[in-house]
Order: structure tokens, then C-alpha cells, then sequence
């Protein structure tokens, strides 16, 4: 069997099914497994990629020890459903009974593709490196400038979306601004630096309660972010961004803007909606039967952001699955679960979601969490008490012990140093938007 | 007064320079200083980035608070010493009174730059990257290989040049392939990969002792490096390089090839000789008079690696000094105390340079060392504990306490566990000669 994507869907489904007695292919076009949810502090200096990241052969020694996992590091660049089999950056087609496709998504620019080049998304390293470029290098440009008005652009930073991934960024932006570069200029006060948060929607991580939400948006505000909700971004250039706001259009001149707004899944899914005429919802992602397998297809089984699928509990209607990382494992080891209960013939269950609460911070001791307790029920909390949690829980599930020790470890010196560590920019990095002479 | 270049000399004049009441703007065109001895580690994987640079503006923090010193980011694209001007990046001329150069040193293909392609030289965090990509990549691709030919090329790693780097990632090389990816593959033996270690001159680190050379030549023999002396390379193209050898004509296989043979001075010193006439040695080095200004430009001094100086001893005649960074330290405290000689009407000392020995590291335990030593004089020593010396000595000179802690963090899980704590490539580094579907 074939097994699409290193992700948290993938990692799960190969752990799942590498005792059993089947030969697997796990591709990926990277040869490491990132843990992304941390990847925002790689973009903001804090963490070395290395921390966050592990190579796939590493992670899965033991899995490959058994004698029946092969990895192999491609581009998938083709399925064919009829002939069972995945084509690798346009070479060697490899067989498969059984396929399971965990490629996960990427960011969506809404259809304005031109944006891309102004406002780099957020979904891998080399991602990562180039925000944590562009931000350092804005105070640097800052430094240089003379035009007190080109200068202010260079010291504002413009994050688009208030999801989990925009509000983590925006409140390091303020504390790179306020308190990492603090004396470190002599011309320019990075303290005098602003971060703005656009949100097309009415308030920040609206996934939360409402008043988990306005929590969060207290905690932004005395970070020093500025928070604009119900703004819907019209366009984005070299120059900054404009917005529709309640009062009216706006521009915010930034000559630095990050993208944290739309997701869209991976281009996989479009190709299995052509070969096996599967439904796509609006992001993109394939809407799977409650055992995770396409319809008409039960040889393939879709996990991870690339499927639309639903929860169904043991009580009441299905449920829609979030795009976060504990669903994505879940799915991957329901996927194998259930390939394995067709190869005996047997019936598979529906997928079911266990969800255990979310959680999202905002920066130093600052924080909001719902979290079901076996006794208490669902509980909400926000401030030091949600920080610590999310502290634990990230912790707890780095992959790998050794990276956890270093992220613990690089965490309590930026804790009580308010310095970064990961604060280098490589000198070749390709970026189209680095201005040649400035 | 103007100082270009933030390595080890720009570094140590301006601290020697900053308790004076003088105006300095230190110009760089990266944002960190970078620890160069252990750029190898990076390239192979044991050490991340940020463990071995430190932003210029930290490392200089306390400088920065004197109040005198302007740190600015860009390329120096000209020096007028005419109107004593410096350019940074084509736009504003900074205008200086005294200048020190300290600009460093590239990679040089001896003319032939059609080279750089195929083999990677090690200057920059870039360079690592590109080598570290290059060789974890290499044996991902030799897993997908099915021509037994081409797997055997994707399995040999040329080093051309046996100076200390050459010999460092020589023996690092050898490390990843009989050790770190041990088991780690399904397809290919990693400890069946060649490792050839190819040099122009008669013997390894022929800065050393003819003894301390042999036994180099044995530790890295006992790690399964081939070495090939009197090899001087003709050729290096996509499959591999040809050599002229002993025995004639000879061609390695290989689809990576790591240069560590020729070093160029920056470009700035032809700029120097073209204005103002100054003498170039053979590699593109400023000559420089015995206090390190420049002939008829006493406001002008060269230090580190750009520099062709003398060490003027009390008894005895000068002697060259050599390109290492205890020597480009040196220089830069004696340029910035001469520089203020000057600026005080006093006469100017020669430079002296204080050689306390050579160290060169081979791998696990295997290290040559020289070492002047009070008592003594010079002592010779190898193995285990020249390689317990060149530990301590590169964490005790390593910039920053944090950096210490981390590298030695690092070292300690990488001997202990013979895993790399960076077997991470980024997706999207432009590399030129990453074969586009293979």
C-alpha cells in the first residue's frame, strides 16, 4: 500500500499499520515531518527549524526496522485510480492495493494568486524562513531609511486573518517590536514599530466563544497589536494593503504583510475529483464517505486537511471534523484501522472525533483555552492558567524527546532573556520581494 | 569611521574601538556574525544555524549602548578613498574619516568558475545549507535508483582539497554514512557510500608536521575516508570530477562534490588595489605595512583574511601570518589601537602575531593538534586528546554563553546517540543543480 504525505495523518497511519503484515510506501516531497503548530515561532526567530522538525527516516527507525516500510522522497505528480498506482515527479509509477492520501493543504490567497509575492503564507520551513527574513530585515531597512514616511512602512506589519496561526504572529510581531529589538537600533525605536491584525470576520479566533474571543482580544490589545475586525482585504501590493472596513475602504502602508487567512487543500484532492468524480467542498478538500474512504473507491482512504469529513459520535448528528492536528492523527489511524478490517473482510466504523478542547496563545502569559475535563465538563479559561496549558500540551507532543528538551530548553531562555535565539537571516535565500538596493 | 565586515576582525576592532570617543558604523551585508571554524557542522548536519551565528546587533549590544555605534545591513558596492566615501548597495555614500577593511575571504575555483555548480565551496550559512541539501538528498536519491551505476554515483562523496575543512567534512561525511543513516534505509546500505578525500599537494593538512599529517592521514583512513594525495583536479562536471593523478589520469563517479580547495580574497581588495595601487599577493590579498594600513593611506587598514600581513616578532625576521581567526582577531584589536594612535598624534606599532598552536579536527575522538604551550614550547599531540583539546578550545572561543550551552548540548546528544540534530532540508532553497525530476 501507498501512503501519501508525512504529516500528522501520515506519521499515524504508517505507525498504525507497519505491524500488521503489509508492504508499505510512505512519499514524501520533504524529508522531514514538521510540527506545525510551532511553525510561527520558527517564523518569528524563536525556534531553529531543526527544533520543530525531525527527519522522517529518524522518526519512523523502529517502523522500518520491521522490514516492510519504504520511504521514498518525491513529488507525487500523479494518480491513476483505474491502473492503481501514484507516479513520482513524473517517473517510476508505484503500485499500490491500498492508498491513503494525508498531502494535507496549503494557503489560500482567494483566487488573487498576485498577492503571494507581498504576503507569503505560513505552511512550511522554507515559509518559515522567509517571513522570519522579511520582518528582520524590515528593521534593518528601517535603520537605513531616511523618508520619515518610507521609514514607517518598513515599521509597520500587517498580519491578514485572526485565526490561531495570525494571532499567534502578531502578538510575537509586538514582542520582537517592543521588547526583543528594544536598543538594539540607533536611528529607529523598534518600540514605536506597529502590528495590525485584519480580520474579515467579526471578531479574533472565532472558533471560540464569544467570550474567550474577547479575551483574547484584551490580551492582544496590551501586547500593542491593533486589532481590525469585520475588515475584508481588497488588495495587496509592494506599497502595503487595503481593506473594506465598517467605516469605509482603508490602506495600511506595511512593507510588511503576512498572510494567515485562507487554507486550501492540496491539489491531490482536485485530482481525485477528476479520476474518481468524488465531491470537493469549497476549500478544496474531499468530502469522504464516515469510514474516511472515497466513495466507490474503497481502496482509497483520504485523512488529514485534505478531507472534508464528519464525526459521528455514538449519540446525536455528524459533526464536521476541525482542521487541526489531533484530528488529522485520529483519521490516520482510523484510515488504517479500517484498511485493515477490509483486507479481513471485516465491516468498517465511521469515524469518530474525539475532541478535547482547543487552544490558542497569543504571546507571554497570554493565552485562551477550552478544554473538556472527564469531570467538569467543558471549560473555559484565558490568561497565565490557558499559557501554561498550551505550554504543557505543545511540549507533550513534539515528536521526539530530544526535541522536546530543546524547545523547553530554547523556550525558558527567550522566556527570561526576551531574546531570540534563531535571530540569523542566510544570505541566498531566494525571495522575489527583497528590494535589490534597499 | 567606517568598518566593513562583521567576522572576527570587524568584531574586535570595533570593540577595541567603541570606549574611545570616536563615531564607528559597521557595515555587513548578512544581519550575524558567524562562528566559522564549525560551518562544517552546519553543512553536515549536526549543528542548526542559529547554534553557530548571533545577530551583529546582539553580540554587539553593549557597544551599541555607548551611544556611538551604527550598525547598517547592505553590500559595499564602492569605496571612493579619494573623497572617503564608502557606497552601500549603490545608494547613500557613508563618508568616513578612518576605514578598516575586514571583508574576508571567498571560495576560488583557480579560473574555473564553471565549477561552483557542481562543487559547493563553505563560506556562508547559504553554502551550508546547499551541502547539507545535497548530501542528505544524495542518498534519498540513491534509494529511488534502480541502475546499479548511477546508485554507486549517488552513493560517492568527492572533497576536493584536504586543508582542515576539506579534511573536516571528509571525515563528517564518512560519520553520516557508516553511522547517522545506518538502518535507516530499505533499499541501499549507507555504509556501502565512498567517501574520497582529493588533494593537489603531497600529504592531508600539509600545514601541519609531516608526523601529525600521517597520523591525520590514519584516523581518517580508520574512518573509511579514501584519500587521494598528488590529485590535482582537471575536471568537475555533473557526473563527478577527473584528477591527474600519480598514475595518471583518473575519474571519481560522483553526483556530489564538496570544493574546499582555493580561498579568494573579497572583492573589495582588487577595488583598494585598482584606487590606490596597493600590491595584491597571489590570492587577491591586500598587502599591507607593518601596522596594517595601507601604502599612502594611513587612514586606510586591512585586517583578517583580506589581508597579506606580517607578524613583525621582538627577535627574528616577519614571517606571513596565517588565515585563521585568532589571526584576523589580532589583527583587528591592532588596527583599531593604531587607529586611535593616530588620531592621538602618536607613532603606530607593528603587528605581532601570537601563535598559539593549530588544531584540526578529523571526527569522532581523531584530532591533530600543535600547541605552544609556557613550559614546554610546541607540543604535538593527536587522537583523543588533541580532540578533547580543539572541544574545548571551540566552545571556550564560540561567541555568546548561550551559543556554548546549545553547541555542547548538541555535541554531547550527537556523540552519545550518533544522531544529527539538523537532518532537515527546507523545501524551497534555490540550488541550480538539484535535478528537477530525480
Amino acid at each position: 500500500m501507498v501512503i501519501i504525505g508525512c504529516g500528522f495523518g501520515g506519521i499515524e497511519a504508517v505507525r498504525s499499520l507497519s505491524r500488521a503484515d503489509v508492504e508499505i510506501t510512505l512519499v514524501d516531497r520533504t524529508n522531514h515531518h514538521l510540527f506545525q503548530p510551532l511553525l510561527y515561532q520558527v517564523a518569528t526567530a524563536n525556534l531553529s527549524a531543526p527544533a520543530i522538525s525531525g527527519p522522517i527516516r529518524h522518526i519512523l527507525r523502529r517502523e522500518m526496522q520491521r522490514g516492510n516500510l519504504t520511504i521514498l522522497l518525491g513529488e507525487v505528480t500523479g494518480i491513476d485510480t483505474a491502473a492503481r498506482s501514484v507516479t513520482l515527479d513524473g517517473r517510476e509509477p508505484i503500485a499500490y492495493d491500498h492508498l491513503i492520501v494525508a498531502a494535507g493543504a496549503t494557503h489560500s490567497y482567494f483566487g488573487h494568486d498576485d498577492w503571494a509575492a507581498h504576503a507569503p503564507g505560513l505552511k512550511t520551513l522554507a515559509d518559515a524562513f522567509t517571513i522570519r527574513r522579511r520582518v528582520l530585515m524590515a528593521f534593518e531597512h528601517a535603520e537605513r531609511e531616511a523618508d520619515p514616511a518610507k521609514r514607517e512602512a518598513w515599521l509597520t506589519f500587517a498580519v491578514v486573518g485572526a485565526g490561531p496561526t495570525g494571532v499567534e504572529l502578531a502578538g510575537q510581531l509586538a514582542e520582537i517590536a517592543h521588547h526583543t529589538l528594544h536598543d538594539e537600533f540607533r536611528r529607529i525605536d523598534s518600540r514605536r514599530s506597529r502590528v495590525v491584525l485584519v480580520e474579515g470576520g467579526p471578531r479574533v479566533l472565532g472558533a471560540f466563544s464569544e467570550q474567550l474571543s474577547q479575551r483574547a482580544l484584551e490580551q492582544l490589545q496590551s501586547l500593542g497589536v491593533e486589532v481590525r475586525t469585520g475588515a475584508s482585504v481588497t488588495a495587496i501590493d509592494a506599497e502595503g494593503l487595503s481593506y473594506a472596513g465598517t467605516d469605509g475602504p482603508q490602506r495600511i502602508a506595511a512593507q510588511t504583510v503576512v498572510w494567515a487567512a485562507g487554507v486550501a487543500a492540496s491539489k491531490l484532492g482536485r485530482a481525485l475529483a477528476e479520476l474518481t468524480g468524488c465531491t470537493l467542498d469549497r476549500a478544496g478538500r474531499v468530502v469522504v464517505e464516515p469510514d474516511l474512504s472515497l466513495a466507490g473507491h474503497p481502496e482509497i482512504h483520504v485523512v488529514g486537511d485534505l478531507a472534508a469529513a464528519q464525526s459521528h459520535p455514538k449519540r446525536g448528528a455528524p459533526t464536521p471534523v476541525p482542521g487541526v492536528s489531533p484530528a488529522a492523527k485520529q483519521m490516520g489511524r482510523t484510515a488504517a484501522t479500517n484498511l485493515l478490517r477490509r483486507l479481513r473482510g471485516e465491516p468498517t466504523a465511521a469515524f469518530r472525533y474525539n475532541d478535547y478542547g482547543a487552544l490558542a496563545t497569543i504571546g507571554r502569559r497570554a493565552a485562551i483555552a477550552m478544554v473538556d475535563l472527564p469531570v467538569f465538563g467543558r471549560v473555559h479559561f484565558s490568561g497565565m492558567p490557558a499559557w501554561l496549558f498550551w505550554l504543557f500540551v505543545h511540549i507533550y507532543f513534539l515528536i521526539g524527546f530530544r526535541n522536546r528538551l530543546v524547545v523547553l530548553s530554547d523556550w525558558a531562555w527567550a522566556y527570561f532573556s526576551f531574546e531570540r535565539q534563531a535571530r540569523v537571516v542566510a544570505e541566498a535565500e531566494a525571495d522575489a520581494h527583497r528590494p535589490a538596493a534597499g
